[in-house]
């Protein structure tokens, strides 16, 4: 016994930690259509008051209301485990430690933040929720915290991952949410679309569009938008990640962790974890925080620091962030949480600001390393997260090399037992790598030349 | 927050329970081929000796090994919950309780058997085992299992459920295990049942011929074959669940439950969390406890107590249960788990002497349970699991009627994310009740015409 580290209830946060607070190098602002910064009433056609504030704001701590703790509390605070099996298997003399965040209802750390906008959305007196999404961890996130809120819910889903997942959609369908493919007939963006190519297997920037268009064209006020990463607000209300983690590795007798890892798509699993950490490194203390992301779209490795749309469509804000571009299609890999051509503009930030030191990994390395975990640790590892776990290995190696006894602590964004068909690809062969050639990425980075330049 | 009752590691139990010491009415011995009670011996060949000492163990208290507590660790003691949202959406006047066995690797209460049987074949110096699957469940988590212990292992899967349940075999490929459609050319069994018919679909019958074979075949001894119910030390190991759920129900203020309530297919599930409490009632507590399974399915509530095969080639010896005869071939509804002819001996001995009261719920009445579960509680339910929520439901609904204010314990045996297809079904309308005709059960009980009658 002992390898898995609980907290109590009452040493659940009862208030998330905003890093925009700390950063020493601070925040550009999002940019609206006429280049000035964004102000709080252009965001109300998609999102409810309170969710602004939390995006806009610059408070440290902001409270977790009662209820949504209340909720979280049937799955948090989530485990932390002292990964011993995987420790032998690689013989290292690091100590390694995971977050476990698979075990909440939809099997990642997604609900983390849709419980708490379904919440502030029902508060607003909102009646329905769209969103996009799409290897469809989001979409049945927000599903599932639409039902415990009695909201209605339609998830606009990449028709390639409709197709090739039907589970998903099983899963938001069982909670209620109604599921289609996208590009769709509902929206005008979906209806153009498909006029031109009746065909077109969609995309995240397609389904963006009409989640958005949706929300915008209620006028009644009743539908709104809802989006599982990059914004500030999701990345805050991952932070109780990271706090569990501080705790329970005092539990466990460690003090900070010398290294965190974590893997990073649009950033807000990254954010969990590492943010409150951030906070501690910006104090001062020594410690390697690792971004990980798939060679295969390495905004942050090879992207550059630029003011970019979120979506393809360009119906977002322009953001300060590492992109790819945002006309920019990553190539199609299992890890479909980390298909994104851009980056949270926090976490963005914090590498511009050398908080945070990015990593890209091969796809097959991945595998490779979801399957040893799988056989040590048991949990059969999301995609995504198994780019932690390959990098988390590449760090324990080398600290066996160099004689070095670090504390490791990664997080575990979620399980893969609706991902098994990668695993299955894998066994037979059937996957490659998918380096990026730097040409690619300037050619795509062209989309951005007529934005501002941050120097 | 406190809708979730954890225990601390210290509490986990250090033994197992084993109910065979207390049935009043004593235990009848299964036979062997020669009519006579089975020696140990006689399973040497199948079994390691430390599991059939299990197996025929009258020791009310039996030690479980600290590399098996420390295994279990990882997601054991599972979380007690309240579910105060489906209480809600009743309005109820009974408090309701759930064990909570989804946040095991494998998403079952299986895994809790399947480390310990891993462990003592390792110790045993066993090098594979080898086992059957109908939808899937106990062959992944045997395959989890074996995986932890450096064991081989192989697995015969009804090739029906294999060619449906694709993830499942990729799980326990991912796990390292091998997973083969049964029938197979692999064995006699299998090849003499290919050459009468080649698109045999297979049986659970003819998939435990197979994983028995080979093990039998296996002169050397390194080959032993698994499990995942009806048999006494399954029952045994499970109990965890229900002396967990005991010391979990004082700390949330309650006593004993008023009513248990848990799936029953060959009997592990129930048997783990109601075993515990089985010994209260016997030594005088009031308390209904209440085994539940398909109408299709109704070995306890329509089948007889006879001495029967448990499989339906006649491998096995014969088990004194409740039984609707070993070539009872059930309807092919969704809760795959719960598609079994007979009954766990020590469970049917309860039934028998009045410890346990069963109870039988139409597929329909299950999949509505749980959906309501799914959008109340938030955990979507294995359709095993939805038969012990449809039975909660009319409890409390009777309950409230007549003014009582039970606690109502019940077994959450599973998550149902691997099973999604049938709540998609039930969606569609397409799925149906399978009432079964008295005459189809008389008629099947036939072949049971010649054992051993018990009076």
């Amino acid at each position: 016994m002992g390898d898995r580290i609980f907290l109590s209830d009452d040493e659940f946060p009862r208030q998330w930690y905003n890093l925009a607070a700390d950063l020493p190098g601070g925040m550009l602002p999002p940019l609206g259509p006429d280049g000035q910064p964004v102000k709080p009433d252009q965001l109300a056609a998609i999102f409810p008051q309170e969710l602004i504030e939390q995006e806009m704001s610059q408070e440290r701590w902001i409270d977790i209301p009662e209820e949504v703790r209340t909720l979280l509390g049937r799955w948090r605070p989530s485990p932390l485990h002292r990964a011993r099996s995987l420790e032998a298997a690689l013989g290292t003399s690091a100590r390694i430690y995971y977050k476990n965040e698979s075990l909440s209802p939809a099997g990642s750390h997604k609900p983390n933040t849709a419980v708490a906008q379904a919440f502030y959305n029902k508060k607003a007196g909102v009646k329905k929720l769209t969103t996009e999404t799409g290897a469809g961890q989001w979409g049945s996130s927000i599903a599932y915290a639409a039902s415990l809120f009695g909201l209605a819910c339609k998830v606009y889903m990449v028709k390639s991952s409709y197709e090739q997942k039907p589970y998903r959609k099983m899963m938001m369908e069982t909670w209620g949410a109604t599921c289609v493919p996208s590009p769709s007939r509902d929206t005008k963006a979906g209806r153009e679309i498909l006029a031109k190519d009746p065909s077109c297997p969609g995309s995240l920037g397609i389904a963006i569009s009409e989640a958005v268009e949706v929300a915008v064209g209620d006028s009644s006020g009743g539908t709104k938008y809802s989006l599982g990463s990059v914004l500030n607000h999701v990345m805050l209300h991952q932070t109780v990640i990271g706090l569990e983690a501080k705790k329970q590795l005092v539990l466990a007798g460690e003090g900070l962790p010398d290294i965190i890892v974590a893997c990073v798509g649009g950033g807000s699993n990254f954010a969990g974890i590492s943010f409150p950490f951030a906070a501690d490194k910006i104090a001062g203390a020594q410690m390697e925080i690792l971004p990980v992301e798939p060679e295969s779209c390495p905004s942050l490795t090879k992207g550059s620091f630029v003011y970019d749309f979120g979506d393809i469509a360009r119906m977002t804000p322009l953001l300060p962030m590492y992109s790819l571009g945002h006309s920019f299609m990553p190539p199609t890999m299992h890890a479909g949480g980390l298909r994104y051509h851009g980056m949270s503009p926090l976490v963005s930030a914090g590498v511009r600001q050398g908080l945070f030191s990015p990593r890209a990994v091969a796809q097959l390395d991945c595998f490779e390393a979801g399957v040893l975990f799988a056989r040590t640790e048991g949990i059969i590892p999301a995609p995504e997260s198994t780019h932690a776990i390959a990098q988390v290995i590449k760090e324990a190696n080398r600290a066996s090399e160099e004689g070095r006894e670090p504390v490791i602590l990664f997080g575990l964004s979620g399980h893969g037992l609706l991902d098994l068909q990668g695993y299955a690809s894998y066994f037979a062969g059937e996957l490659g790598n998918f380096p990026l050639p730097d040409e690619a990425i300037a050619l795509s980075l062209g989309c951005t030349a007529e934005f501002p330049k941050i120097a």
